[in-house]
């Protein structure tokens, strides 16, 4: 690694926070409370299924920008008829595609956010709106220095837009901040833009559907264990 | 006021932070430390006479955007020619005109901003742009949830796109959002849009210059002795 980072910028769903563990939670705990029986786990999978074929609709141009509560909300409309949900009212659907504004940290991620931060600028950057983002972090009580969400540039990563929108908002080099997340694409993606790289494997992020992603698929600045271990190795 | 807003954003060269004691502190240990004599104080005070028509200029489209950096900079260029003060190399210029980044905050910001952020979601809403605010921030302390800077929304405030800009970003309605500023044209413009306003004053922002806002020109929502005493009046 050449030197330090003057900005660390944070991967989200799965690298920070736990999607899968909180949403099959909070839906079954709704389920269970309305009486609904329904096959929470195999929504919430497939509902994330929906996430990268829904924003590379737009990516390719097929569908104008939109947000990704939007995509959230028509894939949950499309999945709740599949599995034969019915009884949810408007409120109900609105309030389950506000779970992922309520999603639950690793138990690394906020005292590993909190040392990062007092060295480094710290912000998540993610495909999710600057809302979505900044209720979670108030929920999960992530101590972000300012958010990134793909709204800010109308891209979603790994468009080059994303990486490069911060770099100039930040009025830093690429050199000079560092991409960190549990999946390699991103950081591929980030490298060849000439960003600094962070990886650390979330194993049990998709559950017994995970496929990839359980070790270091490069030569990454930095190779970690959670980010309580990649403050370490940055020397906070 | 009809309820607690849900969001606060708070307009931050004089409300937040005391940029006119920070620069000409900054700036005259400057020129002692480097033998270099001038009426520091003299420029910072035509810096700031600066600030509003550069930023008209572009308001009006006689300028293409320009961040309120480059701003500066080229007000900064012209003032040091103006007061004939030589011996400045190109890092001075820089270095004196990063000082901006390093305004120091009103005793009772710090204080007044960690107790709002326990219940609200906080972040500037300046002219500033998010890489000044952000250094700003992590200079002196602020604890910001978010940051919006003007060049997210590629205009200077009066202009809506501005406080709307805020808005749409947190996916709120403009009643949702209340504005803090100790400058009554800025709550003005606010209110105008449909925002929430809470006034304090800075008496002695610009110093012996100060002609305005010494107090509420109108029936803000909250009117506040500071940071802390808002804090106090929103229950937190």
């Amino acid at each position: 690694m050449a030197g330090l980072p003057s900005a660390i910028v944070f991967d989200v769903f799965g690298t920070v926070v736990d999607w899968r563990g909180s949403l099959i939670a909070e839906l079954s705990a709704f389920g269970a409370a309305r009486g609904i029986a329904a096959d929470w786990a195999g929504l919430v999978d497939e509902w994330r299924g929906a996430y990268r074929p829904s924003m590379d609709r737009v990516r390719k141009g097929e569908l104008p920008w939109t947000r990704l509560d939007d995509l959230h909300r028509a894939s949950l409309d499309r999945l709740v008829a599949a599995f034969g949900i019915t009884g949810l009212t408007e409120a109900d659907l609105r309030h389950i595609n506000r779970g992922w504004h309520r999603l639950a940290p690793w138990p690394d991620a906020v005292p590993g956010l909190t040392r990062l931060k007092r060295r480094f600028i710290i912000g998540p950057l993610s495909n999710g709106n600057v809302s979505l983002l900044t209720n979670m972090g108030k929920h999960a009580g992530l101590p972000w220095d300012l958010v990134f969400g793909s709204d800010l540039f109308g891209h979603f990563k790994p468009d080059p837009e994303t990486y490069l929108g911060v770099c100039r908002l930040l009025d830093l080099a690429p050199g000079q901040v560092m991409l960190a997340a549990a999946h390699n694409s991103d950081l591929a993606a980030a490298r060849g833009l000439g960003l600094m790289t962070a990886f650390f494997p979330r194993p049990t992020e998709y559950g017994p559907r995970q496929v990839a992603d359980f070790t270091a698929a490069a030569g990454w600045d930095v190779v970690a264990a959670d980010l309580e271990d990649l403050a370490r190795q940055l020397g906070v």
